[in-house]
């Protein structure tokens, strides 16, 4: 079974936007045994739309496209593949109710180009859009699925999942199964080295490492025609590298890092809160983004400020003269201030220079230092960052995730 | 001038990385005036390889591959390149000593494999590697440019910026300038609505809308033989615009909502203070991701329980109590809590109910309160969001923003 994936939208070829649905689809195809061939972008234009649409029908059986199914005249995506297959466009009544209730429900006045995004190629599968107006669709023809669905991920994602899988799970003989195992604390290229014979001598299951924000994700993919078959496989395979890198495993199921650390915590009845400086809420944005932590995280500060630190976690000012707010000894008298003000069980602490100015040659910028405490004591981490602002900032929350992790696991 | 953008490698369509080479060319060369009609992403295979170079051949003039170069079997892009073009391999004696000495330097041990690399399609410009071992080249022909370049970020950018911009730069009659119009506070398709004769009559410059995490930009591209006439083109365009949407313009440069936000804030000498609940420092995420907010942010709460509501921000119990966290009466105690303790020029609170669970009918997931606090007068408003936990965050965080800037702009 092959395919081709093609993104539509002019904004795509002018290098406005990454093709991030194209890298999102290549793997689910991937780990449903589907071979990607080709994946193609085009603009919003009939003509080369039209070209692209009938030379991926000819080399490939299923193709997806993103983009252009929006309300404006240049969404022009749906009409022109409608065209390819010779369907006409027939008003699909339930889109259209979903599209008046959405703007109705948000208080909206809705313009009347909203409602050509209902209507839909005759005898086509509509899929429902749960964040978005615009409904996709799968066409079944002779030799092709042609799967067409919107171009905001937030929108595409939510919609392949619920829609596309089952229908495109249909179509596969043998069945594949895939389990991720997700590491932290440790680098790709050292992961890689230790696990290279097992890498090397890969057949089925096939083990593949990615690296990611800090962390390091091992798939095992099996092909069986039984699901209990895979599942052996992969617990066989799992075995294998838990016995090399077992203690920087820290999920073997889909969870993140920071839903692991929630799990834990919530189990174990432990409580948590955090000061950030250098991150200004990106580590707490990140732990409040899993659902039910409402029972874990007590308490967050933003001290990018010395007087916040001094106001709310009680970090002396003889320390932040002695040493600066990017020391040490901040990091842990700020950790340790949120057990005492906010009485709770672990404590999270990130102060730093995260660029583009305010590095010096003592304290360059990526200098962070991160502090966690639990149960009485508390670590206290320096950590050289590199990248731009955003990077160093990503980098010190994913670090600090896995120095908690470390202590409470 | 039209240009096709080809990325080889399989792992692009196994998903394992993103393209972003393609956008970085698509880029470059809409800033010379080069329309990229197509990019496509095929794999490591001879057969599809060249199909989809004399597909690109047959339908633009410039065709620019990346990928493929380097010393392993799999890497055939140059081999297949070559014969396409009916032209032998021939050695290139510099940089077969470029790459011996690589190694020599760095005092590796060199493979033989890796002078594989050193052969080059016969009478093509040699692109010298800074940054690795594998060389492009140029290849002229009669209806085509054909330019061959590696697949890392950090060898092909280089060479694009020193081997290649002259030679397109040749190429190019005309001048490309474009300008973005960032717009809040207003859909995408009420914007194309009410632009819609500016939109349809549209020739030179042109005039193209993109929705962006509730935000819609305007791009309005130009092209002439001089950047004077251009920039007048742009400005008379962007004057059309203005006396339709004006006021939801919030930059007309390349500046973030919250950059504008705090550029406008520094100017103005104000600070901000913000407290999150279901957001959980998100909004401040994205305030400190401004370089130089020191000035500005004050402090940041992550006042997800009640306790925490009433410790730091002074909300009343009563309130809670009778109204709920989730209410119109605890986000305006919260901004006003905000100016009085932190002492702040303006504040922002948000409160809410982001799922996936603790919605009721009365108080459905995706009700958010947010207040805006800002000289003495505090707004609260009341939204519906749609989507999963994390998209309804992300549009609590962006309404937050606009709201604030309509009052400070």
């Amino acid at each position: 079974m092959t395919a081709e994936i093609i993104a539509i939208g002019t904004e795509l070829l002018l290098g406005d936007i990454l093709n991030t649905n194209a890298r999102y689809l290549s793997r689910q195809l991937a780990d449903m045994g589907i071979s990607v061939y080709y994946q193609s972008v085009v603009g919003d234009n009939v003509d080369r739309l039209q070209e692209t649409i009938e030379n991926a029908m000819n080399r490939t059986s299923i193709i997806i496209t993103t983009g252009g199914l929006g309300p404006t005249t240049d969404d022009l995506s749906k009409e022109t593949i409608a065209q390819v297959l010779g369907l006409p466009l027939i008003e699909h009544e339930e889109s259209k109710k979903r599209i008046v209730d959405f703007f109705k429900q948000r208080d909206i006045p809705m313009t009347e180009n909203n409602l050509k995004q209902a209507y839909i190629p005759e005898g086509a599968i509509v899929l429902e859009n749960d964040n978005g107006t615009a409904p996709g669709f799968i066409v079944k023809t002779k030799n092709n699925i042609i799967i067409v669905l919107p171009g905001p991920p937030s929108e595409m994602v939510p919609m392949f999942e619920k829609g596309v899988k089952k229908e495109l799970k249909k179509l596969n003989e043998g069945v594949i199964f895939s389990r991720t195992l997700k590491l932290c604390g440790i680098g790709e290229s050292t992961v890689a080295n230790i696990l290279q014979d097992v890498i090397d001598n890969q057949t089925n299951p096939t083990i593949a490492p990615y690296a990611k924000d800090g962390e390091v994700h091992l798939r095992i993919t099996a092909k069986t025609n039984e699901e209990s078959k895979a599942i052996k496989l992969i617990d066989a395979m799992e075995q294998k590298v838990a016995d090399h890198v077992g203690e920087y495993i820290y999920t073997t199921d889909e969870k993140t890092l920071e839903e692991t650390i929630v799990h834990i915590m919530k189990n174990k009845n432990l409580t948590l809160s955090v000061a950030e400086s250098c991150t200004g809420g990106l580590l707490s944005g990140r732990i409040i983004n899993c659902s039910g932590v409402s029972d874990v995280y007590k308490e967050g500060f933003i001290t990018y400020s010395n007087e916040a630190k001094m106001k709310y976690l009680g970090v002396r000012k003889d320390t932040l003269e002695e040493f600066g707010a990017v020391s040490e000894e901040t990091a842990r008298e700020m950790a340790e201030g949120l057990i005492d003000k906010c009485d709770t069980s672990a404590s999270i602490s990130i102060t730093g220079i995260a660029g583009p100015t305010g590095g010096t040659e003592e304290k360059p910028i990526g200098l962070v230092y991160i502090g966690v405490s639990y149960k009485g004591v508390t670590t206290v981490k320096k950590c050289n960052f590199y990248g731009n602002r955003q990077k160093i900032r990503t980098r010190a929350v994913v670090e600090s995730l896995i120095m908690l992790w470390n202590k409470i696991k």
